[in-house]
């Protein structure tokens, strides 16, 4: 058997001066509050409180870090439990188990670790040989009251935790949640337009007459759109919700006329609009959410540059989320000119930047949220958001920026689980860097430590206006 | 005189704990067997057996890393040896010696230095005053039985070599090794067919003719043309070949109707396609290759986004291959979507990619290997597979993809000496990476040992199809 | 009181080894000669040589690096003292003093420190409740002989210095220096033609008619403005000039012929040019530029791919250089082939290239560099030019060209003060990364020295003709 552990002074550099500054700086923000101002676990999970029951659905089927890098290994993703016929959790777990060591280096490894030991109290590496003896203790483990997602929360630390909602939603496990007197954690909606956004899908008339359904009005012009999407954002902030979120193809905008807007609309409606004329209208709407931001003071997220669905195929069979969104070069200087020549300088403006493509960081980002007051960096995203990944932003953007400018650290996980263990990652990494400058006389230790204990709990609550 | 060493702890981590950590890895990889499944050396070398006749020719001529950064110090080619009026032998390695200095912290003064020292048993630096003196020192040892060619290949501890050869080639050397029953390595053939892609060149015609000729049929469509290279390819593979390979100037691919692309072949066949077609065309023979390569299992290498013969006249001068094939950005994602979408998922399909573009391994490259069964990420390539290069590879995709969905060492080389010398500086950085994640608590010892030895060995083996 | 102090090995690695390999190279290095072969420090200074009056003149308005992060914490830029109605310096200096914390991490904060401690003899940190006596302090030292410009100047141990010119200037204040027996200095001017160049600007007639007074000549066409460029070059090298500057939107260069050309510029002049005539028009001048160097020998700098004055209402009310200038993604391969196929190997050609688009160091810039005898690269430029941007270059380009075919560090500076901090931290990074290839086995002590000594002071003054 192969002890599986976590060494107390993971993720820390070498030598042995940093190692004891890494730890130092570390201690002071171990054990504080999590903030997870952005991710995908449902508010549903916590307003229903109901036990997970296997590892399987808990660590596996819902993680797409997992699946798609077991899927390229040649896995098929029904193994995994996805798709109209998949397989039943304890074979899909025992896939997982036999797989352990395609995950050695990435940051899934390091995740699952933290999960599996810290959360789960497990002390053996997975492998074909325990599989079922691990299933078996999880599950057990699983219906006793301290894992329930309530219980999972608190006992995180989770201060305050964000998801992410449809406009047209009525935000009810929200509601269930701020109406239940035994619940004292807090659990606010974000303002999520993507698919009004897309007005090339095939599928767009039928969304705005789901959220023509929503709003009670009827969206036949591009003004009335506007209107019907400050009602629901009104509704949002009125549960809660201190943030808006975008994921467009690329991070383009444009201030349209009220003229050219309503001729792109019924175009777009009427299914004659071009490609060009549909790309003006999603950056006109991407500017007018801007606009929004600008009165309401919801929190703009930008998170541009994905290919969504890659490979048709699995798209048809499994649909969207199973793990081949794949990123493209991004550019945020003249594509945000039309956003922050109107708002950049306005106070009621906030827009955080995130992105897959590492080049705009010391390129385009650190530039503009360091002269825009409106702009702030998001942290490394996605398949960057890993302890190498944190590290490499750090060194990228606080040379020009410091660290008042980036958001503190988002976990954007749809793994429940594995927020601690991002949290964790994230603030080892940035004791190592912070160790790096201390002893580099970049910065005394006093400051380093006020930096560390600023960044991971109260910047993130300011930034998003949580507060 | 200087001394010439080999640090034996070189490439290693500074830090203590980490440098005996690298040391315990490297150990276990330093001696073992040498696959090559891509790379430049003539497999004419090898059957003939003939002694190489002096260092010039066999260290500085042939290695355009060393000829493009002395003339980029305002040496002449010719001075170098290449062209129709080449200085002797003689001439060029004084010329080499007295710019050894131009090579200093370069990737050339790391392998060059094994060369020397290892391969060829010198132990001073290179300069004027010593030049004439390892001339001849250097010449009378090449003479000798244990530094021929043959004798080398086994010193060198290969296991596999594969060359680059033309479609049209019958293969000789390659078949002449095999027939020779004091020959106990392996070469095989690797089917490059960039001269047929390359639609555009005014010698396109002539290509196909020589292409016609070798394949003994008539190619005056594209159906011809198509089935002229699965004739070669089944030649190639009957002659030992497992792989192909590509150097567009960009990786995109396109899905062609049969009439499609017999227009575009007839057009770029009476010279009236212009730019647009001409790039159909090639993106389509590319995306007919993967389809190729998913039925009859040979392995498809891209290496594209090199501009090359960058400097027109010292192309018309001296020819390709001079040192001036400059890098472009390069873009996966769009590109080969065609591809993946149609063979992404075919267990017979292989495709292993390249990169001059070092933005693209975090952004694109990992991504798409991180879900693809049929992708796998060849090393750093060309600028990039340095010290350092090999590090920031490492770093920019393991977290993603781990160790296993990469191909392990490509040395990619023309110089026949710098093949140990290559592989050394790789498994070293790799040991050196492994390190850092076992002192960092990412991955246990035990564990990071069997991924150095797989790495080393036997997933070359593999991805390559060599096994 | 908090200290404010400089760490004696700031910058070095920590472990053990290293820091004192760092420590023996950079001891061969500290005390050499500044050559500042591109700056932007007004020969006006040295000339009057009048005292600085305060530090929010010395060390804030001038420095859009503070500002713009103060300006992106939300501090208007008239409390900068900049605009039609600055705040008082008094009133700067506090709101400085005040945001200090902001600079935490970043490279200002490096270089501040530096010029507070160093040049100004400071021992405490800047806050609120000390920022008047620090700004009593400070100014009460300035009024003193030894830190007037001239002083600075000698005390900073600057060798040369060279400062960036409009070609109508007269040079005065060079001419008045030159002529002054009392001045035992170099500082040269340098030949920057942007306002000629951008030629789709409003303003372009009016700049052309200053020019043609300057030259004396009339410029109503193609060929007389290259005559009177020429006439100004010619007049700038008489008085001490060796290079000229270019920071065009992007590095696109085109021979045009002398017809088109022509066309071109009437059809510039006359207003009639769409933005792909007045792009030619631009990347024509541009070669024209290299072809004129070819001739006369003044080196060419390139400093492209910034977009200028990104915020519109900012640039309405404060001008240009207010810190939101943003990066662009640059291409060179492409957009320098015309110029290099012309020039590329001509020995009175010199191109030095920069960058703020970090992904071009490995992809483009070495390989350039690497083969033509006429290109060097620049070191990092802007938000680039800090401590681990530095590292970050070295780490891109080293293994590829080596230290020989970079130009030395360039400051870059409009603050006068940081001109020796900036060169300090760059010889302490260059003296860590030396000392890493040392420790690594890549590069031997003796040899590291060497190159330490000589990129310090000869290399610069080589590749900017200045010896």
């Amino acid at each position: 058997m192969s002890r599986l552990e976590l060494d107390p002074d993971r993720l820390f550099p070498a030598e042995q001066r940093l190692r004891e500054l890494a730890r130092t700086i570390h201690q002071r923000v171990d054990r504080r509050p999590i903030v997870s101002p952005h991710g995908h676990v449902p508010a549903q999970w916590l307003s229903a409180d109901e036990p997970f029951t296997d590892p399987a659905s808990l660590l596996v089927t819902p993680d797409h870090y997992v699946t798609r890098l077991l899927h390229a290994h040649g896995v098929p993703l029904r193994e995994l439990g996805l798709g109209p016929d998949p397989a039943p959790p304890r074979e899909v777990w025992r896939t997982f188990c036999r797989h352990w060591w395609a995950f050695r280096g990435t940051s899934s490894r390091t995740w699952l670790t933290t999960e599996l030991v810290d959360a789960l109290g497990i002390d053996r590496r997975p492998d074909a040989d325990c599989a079922d003896e691990l299933f078996d203790k999880i599950s057990a483990h699983l219906a006793g009251s301290e894992l329930r997602p309530r219980a999972l929360y608190h006992s995180f630390g989770i201060d305050v935790l964000a998801t992410t909602d449809d406009p047209a939603s009525d935000l009810g496990a929200h509601r269930t949640l701020a109406a239940d007197p035994s619940w004292s954690g807090r659990v606010v909606p974000t303002f999520r337009p993507d698919r009004y956004l897309d007005v090339g899908s095939p599928d767009w008339a039928t969304r705005l007459d789901e959220l023509a359904g929503a709003s009670g009005m009827e969206i036949a012009s591009y003004r009335a759109l506007v209107v019907a999407l400050e009602q629901r954002r009104s509704y949002f902030a009125d549960n809660g919700a201190t943030a808006t979120d975008y994921g467009p193809i690329d991070a383009g905008s444009e201030r349209l006329s009220p003229e050219v807007a309503e001729a792109l609309f019924t175009a777009a409606r009427t299914g004659i609009a071009d490609d060009g004329d549909l790309a003006r209208l999603r950056r006109g709407l991407l500017f007018e959410h801007a606009r929004m931001s600008s009165e309401d003071g919801l929190v703009m997220q930008l998170h541009p540059g994905v290919l969504r669905n890659h490979h048709r195929p699995t798209f048809e069979r499994f649909g969207p989320d199973t793990g081949h969104d794949i990123p493209l070069a991004s550019e945020f200087t003249l594509a945000l000119r039309p956003i922050l020549d109107a708002f950049g300088t306005n106070p009621r403006f906030r827009l955080v930047l995130f992105t897959v493509d590492e080049t705009t960081f010391s390129r385009e980002l650190a530039p503009l949220a360091g002269f825009y007051p409106s702009v702030f960096l998001g942290p490394p995203w996605w398949f960057l958001d890993t302890p190498d990944g944190l590290l490499r932003f750090r060194r990228a953007v606080t040379d020009t920026i410091g660290f008042y400018k980036t958001s503190g650290f988002v976990d954007d996980t749809r793994a429940f689980c594995s927020i601690p263990a991002r949290h964790d990652v994230a603030r080892r990494t940035d004791a190592r860097y912070l160790a790096e400058l201390v002893d580099a006389g970049e910065l005394p230790l006093d400051e380093a430590m006020d930096v560390a204990e600023h960044i991971t709990t109260q910047l993130p609550l300011d930034v998003f206006r949580l507060t």
